[in-house]
């Protein structure tokens, strides 16, 4: 086959994703920021809320590419590594790879179409804003 | 419309247009580095030749990854800001965008779905090998 | 002596190389990143198979750098560091510098000639990927 | 051929390389940074003079990388690009490359084996004492 069908996150999705997050976190009472990156692990959208740590704008940004460039949850990574010391020492080293909590691959279908990364709360508080917003997807 | 239909590049296709601005450039007695992106100008395939410059190992990669992600060949570039003083002096520095030519995009049709990038023979070279793949995608 | 004799691999031997990774990464039902770096660790050959994360992009190309760099397989490095706690510590912040396996030294007899990087499966798959690659070279 | 025989210039001849432009900067009552790549563009010898200024670190190693890595002087890079409004513009701005003179191909005979790069005098300065250390090409 000469080319691939491939899915990928619209702006007018990405965006409603963004305030649905927005939306949990302000519920949360916590300030974060929201990365989407597209099926090529680009950009597509990004919100800092007011208050948001700067730190975590690239963090969002880090573990929304690695959810679309891995195609699982962040948060899997540590499990998948913490048993082989080799893995566990040395590939938390790559660049942009984010293995904590946060960031899910956005799926249409089987489809891998994007990412979504959410950064400045807890890891717990993260996942859940990640969580509301892929919830939009079940209506899609 | 929540997600885009997308076209990319398959690894297959890659091969073949690499195989044939090989045999291009062994035509024109250069050697040559090519580089292939797809939708998301991330690497699919990559060949320096033997004898080819290490210089242009970057260089086809840059023109690959311009082409894709901007949608017109790179030889485009120069004639859309010769005559804007601001752009000429200032767009050159964005990372990664290269404005002489030897990298085209990789259309199915309409759809964007990658690009190739050649470097290591002059401007005309490079793109000749280019256009010899290109002419590939005639016959998909 | 004023000039080192030295081996590098070709295009055409990278290219069956990859061609033989993709071969058994097939056979294992993985999607693999491979990649190829000469004796100065410099790419020489790049093939994204498609499916195959764009995560393992760079650590594919680290691998193989890896390899090329010190002569050994990256999945030898763990032992070599894990007694030794600065070692452990601070080593596997070296740029570049793969510490887990799926990075092969390419020798032509005694002689360093090059590298070769495999990601996307398991770590023991992207291995076996290699190994079929590498056993092209009994027969050179 | 799976494997190409390639020529690299050895340390001991690099060193003697260093210790001549070092002499012809004394000389001509300069302080230079010197660095020798060698066929793969990676760093073989380095020698900052006291007084040589920090800024020309950088330089004279990639004026060594561009003369390796494309195999020519770096002083040919002006006329190959001035008519050429597109490279002109645009090629400049190609990590690593440096288009003015004071780096130089190392061949021994027609096998490209590294290259030279001298910063911190004029050009001219630069020049000469790379010439200095490539007369001794001639004896080996």
């Amino acid at each position: 086959m000469a080319f691939l069908k491939q899915k990928s996150i619209s702006s007018d999705l990405a965006q409603k994703m963004i305030d649905k997050a927005v939306q949990k976190a302000t519920e949360l009472g916590i300030k974060v920021n929201i990365a989407i990156v597209d099926q090529g692990g680009n950009l597509k959208a990004f919100c800092r809320m007011d208050g948001a740590p700067l730190l975590s704008i690239q963090i969002a940004q880090n573990k929304a590419y690695t959810a679309a460039a891995f195609g699982i949850p962040t948060h899997q990574w540590y499990d998948m590594i913490k048993d082989e010391p080799s893995l566990r020492l040395g590939i938390v080293h790559t660049e942009k790879l984010v293995i904590f909590g946060g960031g899910y691959p956005i799926y249409d279908g089987k489809d891998l179409a994007g990412g979504i990364g959410v950064s400045g709360g807890s890891e717990e508080e993260d996942r859940i804003c990640c969580e509301a917003a892929l919830s939009l997807l079940e209506t899609v």
